[in-house]
């Protein structure tokens, strides 16, 4: 936690924020903070600063905290991935917020196992909770919207144009000719397969829909790893 | 599991290889496969080609390899990471061999917990694993070498010289104003330091060893994250 998030919902009058939990174990735990030390804050989908500790209770540590710094900026994409297994989707949605996403899809399709849908890990309450890890580790407060799109077909059809549309889109994809670009510098929608790919009749959709095929090379990566290398070499 | 990778010891005769255990499992529950099915087959530190079902038992299932291409090429990179913690250590190992990094050095520094370096995971046989793991995911044969320097001074001042002598060497470090480099077409050395990051006297002794500092940014990504994204945008 390199960033301590604050919600409207702690503050508890003027610059005064009560914090609790998950949070509270970690700054008394793992930063050790002792009254009067400072810490680095952010208010959710909001501005940065600092936060004063100015008391530690067992249940509750309490922050005089000043905000006056931007987060950082985030990656112009649209994250169109197809839902992985629960494990992966929580290191996924943890690791695209570190990185700035903040906009993701996850999508059905042939490969993507129905029980997967069925996961605890898709509550709102639980997605919301990684992509604050993910924040805290980053240092930026902006909460991306992650949406579920369980049926392909109505996905392309109706909700993959206007996400496309004045952007560039791509889709991984192992098999294609053309190198993934490297720093792009404009908005793109990139849409990345299950473990096992895209079948050839989704495939098809997508490129029919103006998705560009692109590949990271001849190594199949998994989906955590190849979402990382694909965002940092196209930004 | 996208390769099948067989070792010399699996070898029952002419051009027929014997499997068991966790790769049998994967064959049979994952593939599914039946006897006259074609696998991908790759040998240890060999040539790639394919594997014709012709028998399945209870506890083997045999093989007969035509082995014919190249592993893919390796990255030319000296990675050199603080030992992270064991979930991550594993994690690191896979995503490292994937990616085709084929030489790796764990070392030891400030902010390094001493515990980690009694993890089992630190055995040959569990680092082996871990990245044929990764080999099996992105289709390569060869295992990176992996060396452990429990000793932070004498790694820089003894082992690391020769590491890097004809390469350029990097460290990852958040606070470096140098961007880090895209594409950057030659051998390198690269360091990344542990969760919080490498203190100011372990970044001086890098230095003064003649490695430069490199920063993917104001978010501050886990190593894991990081070392992904980074060879991304190197290689």
């Amino acid at each position: 936690m390199n960033l301590v998030l604050i919600h409207p919902e702690d503050r508890a009058g003027d610059d005064r924020y009560r914090i609790s939990g998950r949070r509270l174990k970690h700054i008394t735990r793992v930063h050790r903070a002792a009254v009067g030390d400072q810490l680095r804050v952010g208010l959710v989908n909001g501005l940065i600063g600092n936060g004063t500790v100015t008391s530690i209770q067992p249940d509750s540590v309490e922050l005089s905290v000043h905000l006056e710094i931007e987060p950082p900026a985030a990656l112009p994409v649209h994250l169109i991935l197809a839902l992985p297994r629960p494990k992966v989707l929580k290191r996924v949605l943890r690791n695209a917020s570190a990185m700035g996403v903040k906009y993701i899809v996850m999508i059905n399709c042939y490969r993507v196992e129905k029980s997967y849908w069925q996961s605890p890990i898709l509550a709102q309450d639980e997605v919301t909770e990684q992509m604050l890890l993910g924040l805290e580790q980053a240092c930026d407060t902006v909460l991306p919207e992650v949406i579920f799109q369980p049926l392909f077909k109505p996905f392309v059809e109706d909700v993959l144009p206007p996400l496309i549309k004045d952007r560039t889109a791509f889709i991984a994809h192992p098999d294609a000719d053309r190198p993934c670009p490297r720093q792009i510098g404009r908005p793109i929608t990139l849409v990345v397969g299950p473990e096992g790919g895209f079948i050839p009749y989704e495939v098809e959709k997508l490129i029919a829909a103006g998705c560009s095929p692109i590949s990271l090379g001849p190594r199949i990566l998994t989906t955590e790893t190849a979402v990382t290398a694909l965002l940092a070499r196209l930004f």
